[in-house]
């Protein structure tokens, strides 16, 4: 649809998808309606069924393809490196800075994955998607690192990916309540520990 | 409350319980309805405010809390030891255990977190609460295979124990798309290959 829209037409739809992430964030996926994002965003119900002929349920999809489009570009160029073991460091300080940014210990996409599932399946088939091209990207890393000998060849690229995204997902959802990232910091850096405890040279006590 | 009532009152309020549980579990916090729990139950609506005077807020409340008393229950009586591998790996093939016999890849009690975080403050600071207890034990299995020598004494059995629940709980999460263990058990086994690594026996090549 962004093609069609002027460039006026084109900031509206986006005032419309953040203001409806900030609810999603504030009240849930069930405490989103309507009614509210138009309060928020000053904006009648027709400019709404314009913008997202879906309604509700399309709007969420594009505020959580929204979502997910920052976190990623929050982890370049980082994330399609991760070669080095510099790039692994620069990867996680730049994931921690992202969700320090967003003022609330919580990931956009993985704090909607239960709701949806639970909800929406059109919308948890997307999240899900999403967590697995994460994964992937992580998984191709761990191959590069791996190529360049920073990771025992044995190891297995997908579940090293997963151990990792997981690290990510439970340690924010910890971190949430204790208003700290130590629990994130502390399951990420867990991990690199795994990473590098598999390097032929760090195996030398 | 529960002195009070006789065994078929107990049972009664029990089962309004884990219906309300089931319902949670297919709909969300926000799908689920004091209506649709009574026509689960059959029970009437002043049976309903007899056990719970606090409507659905207290019912909520009280099917976290029994949940996180059926999970804790599935975990002992490792949880309690942890003192050598036998015991971490053991607690691990219980947990895994649990989650399977759900029939479903989510932690009862994480999966209400966000949504609880976003709606609820009381019952969010209770599953922050029990989730704190959980990271406590794990803390605690942590030292005590750490005093037995199977744990580098440098460690933080703290942050140790936020990396490993995280896992669990992240875990969780990208297996439940997956309808598979597998990224539970890698994000599991991941954690226990970094405790055996700070083992100084381990550390031999």
């Amino acid at each position: 649809m962004d093609g069609t829209l002027t460039e006026r037409g084109r900031q509206t739809r986006q005032r419309i998808i953040e203001a409806t992430g900030q609810q999603i964030l504030a009240g849930g996926i069930g405490g989103t309606t309507l009614d509210g994002v138009r309060a928020a965003t000053l904006t009648s119900k027709s400019q709404l069924f314009h913008y997202f002929p879906g309604g509700k349920n399309e709007l969420v999809r594009e505020v959580a393809a929204w979502e997910g489009d920052q976190l990623l570009a929050a982890q370049l160029p980082w994330l399609d490196d991760l070669s080095t073991w510099e790039s692994w460091h620069a990867w996680r300080d730049a994931l921690v800075d992202y969700y320090l940014g967003l003022g609330r210990w919580a990931c956009p996409i993985g704090s909607m994955a239960w709701e949806a599932a639970a909800t929406d399946p059109e919308l948890a088939a997307g999240i899900a998607e999403a967590m697995r091209a994460w994964r992937g990207k992580l998984a191709d890393g761990v191959r590069r690192l791996q190529a360049a000998g920073g990771v025992a060849p044995t190891s297995d690229p997908e579940r090293l990916a997963a151990a990792i995204l997981a690290a990510v997902q439970g340690g924010l959802m910890l971190s949430q309540p204790e208003r700290s990232s130590w629990p994130l910091e502390a399951a990420l850096d867990s991990l690199l520990d795994v990473l590098r405890a598999g390097a032929p040279a760090t195996n030398v006590p």
